[in-house]
């Protein structure tokens, strides 16, 4: 008998953050007898008078929100990084170290209809959200207490969204966070070898395996990477080696939102709901510099793993071991591949 | 205005895996109105009929359990890992690196009493675990192709524990997991450096700070680690420098029982619900070579936040930039502290 991939427990290395992961191809024949999560599936109005995200409606901190269409920024009421937080730490020897962080925390609408996701929206509609990340990543990274704009979005509830209305949002800091810090050190290792960038190299070994492919347009590529930790995890990728969105021409903004849409739409088709995910991009820091090795990429982790009520939990030994999956990247991507191009809704 | 660690958002260092945190003590204000979680407030039967760990019952495979009394130890009938897997892997450029993974997974029963739990439990009793663990850590340690033995606890299905009957795992592996890797590295470094072991310095200085700790007796504390990321993420370290629980005394034995009572007891009393959380002993590995570098200690990440219904989401931010906490590890640890010693139902 010799090694398969397909069928035995193995693991794989993650080039990109330089961890390793566990994968037990078998373990999805488990029977499960744990928890399950509520489907989601309630249809929801287009305004809520109960939302704080829908236009005219108040806030928590008692703001008014105006009577915006498409897009809407403002500053979290509740930020978790400030401006006004002075220097300083705690540098007690080498176990008690700390220092300050500050940064911008904000939310952004996506729409002022409160019943739509990503995947229902129209690509016009997507691209001003794509606008929106441009212009909050330019008037972000121009400040000079800004070294990292992450934008992120948090879908469904068990991904701890606290508001169904279509918003994501954007944590950008002083400091470098830790995943950004860990890529930019294996990205910056590989294009000083290789003079590309590590995600053209990977995204053109794709391309050619077409194994772990999903789909693609003429500037992006999604796909299950061959390191995916979470069952359905995925990675849109550009063709074209680009250090940060705005770099991206007004075609490839279009063809950023025509991807978005259609791996969203794979995600609800998947088990006919609206799939949870957090997601976000990942691009060059706003540090100043120069950084030919970012390549301008976009993660999803979802949880659901068997359907739409039962998730991968990772806790015990992904916790204090590795991070462990039970289906292969190979099949995970085959039956997303597999599915039909239409949202499930529109049938 | 001075930097001030209790109220301003701040990085902390976590020196036993290398990375950084983020601390936000000023967000738990925030209201929440995102998912709710069932609390655990239930009665269960000693005996459960259905229950495939309790004694005498079938198991999924077919196998019947005995008619055992205290602990039980069987290999999982879902294993992630196995014996028999092949050598071998993928070695298709820097970009696509796999590797075999071989290893022995079981499962131990923690009493014949489903209805039971560790804070539940006797100390008496749970010292039968703790024997078990070290039988266990003997056996598969001597295998020349098991090089570490993660024993581990997932409590409560927000857990990921598919059975309330109290039960824990051992995941045991060829290679050494991700986690204790990153831990034998950094313990490494400082024991070169110091010639004392890490947590050694660490539990004394805690020890003396007290504004962390929890309890303690004779021969282990318990305490929230200064760069704690869950909400009620706990330690129970060895006041002793020993690389593993072969090395504990009867006396020890006991007394680890004791702390790891005397903290499930806490948690419970926090919310006065069953607390779930993740734990697990980190000791040396098992591949022959001396370390004394690693001293034995035991993580647990709980999800809970606010309430038994209320849990900490580690996602968007935490997923793609930096691991994030609401209320500071002083806060938590006051919190803790502060409860009755004794559990709540027995009030
Ligand atoms: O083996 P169990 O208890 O069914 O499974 C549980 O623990 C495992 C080890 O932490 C995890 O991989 C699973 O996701 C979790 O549901
Ligand atoms: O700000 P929100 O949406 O209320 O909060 C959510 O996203 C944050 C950033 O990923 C997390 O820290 C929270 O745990 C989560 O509930």
């Amino acid at each position: 008998m010799s090694f398969n991939i397909e069928d035995h427990p193995h693991k794989r290395y993650n080039p990109l953050n330089g961890d390793w992961i566990l994968v037990s191809p078998h373990r999805a024949k488990r029977p499960w007898q744990g928890q399950v999560e509520k489907p989601v599936l309630e249809e929801r109005p287009k305004y809520d008078p109960g939302c704080y995200l829908c236009a005219g409606n108040e806030r928590a901190g008692g703001k008014v929100n105006p009577d915006y269409k498409g897009t809407f920024v403002f500053t979290n009421d509740f930020s978790a990084l400030l401006t006004d937080t002075p220097e300083g730490g705690i540098d007690d020897g080498e176990l008690f170290q700390a220092q300050s962080e500050s940064g911008i925390c904000k939310v952004i609408c996506f729409s002022e209809d409160h019943s739509l996701t990503i995947p229902e929206m129209e690509v016009t509609d997507i691209r001003k959200v794509v606008d929106l990340w441009c212009e909050q990543y330019t008037e972000l990274g121009e400040n000079p207490d800004i070294n990292y704009v992450q934008i992120f979005e948090n879908k469904g509830a068990i991904m701890g969204c606290s508001n169904p209305h279509p918003h994501g949002q954007i944590w950008s800091s002083k400091g470098i966070p830790t995943e950004p810090a860990k890529e930019s050190k294996t990205q910056k290792a590989y294009f000083e070898k290789h003079g590309k960038t590590m995600l053209f190299d990977y995204v053109n070994a794709e391309l050619e395996k077409k194994e772990r492919l999903l789909d693609q347009n003429d500037s992006f590529v999604a796909l299950i990477p061959f390191w995916a930790v979470w069952p359905f995890e995925a990675m849109i990728i550009s063709k074209r080696p680009v250090q940060n969105i705005l770099e991206l021409t007004e075609a490839e903004r279009t063809d950023l939102a025509d991807i978005y849409k259609k791996l969203t739409v794979m995600y609800d088709n998947l088990f006919e709901t609206s799939f949870a995910y957090s997601a976000g991009l990942h691009q060059a820091p706003t540090d100043g510099e120069d950084h030919p090795e970012w390549h301008l990429h976009m993660h999803f982790y979802p949880p659901l793993l068997r359907s739409a009520s039962v998730k991968k939990f990772m806790v015990g030994y992904e916790m204090l071991g590795t991070p462990q999956r039970d289906i292969t990247a190979e099949g995970a991507a085959k039956r997303l591949r597999d599915l039909p191009k239409t949202h499930f809704k529109k049938n």
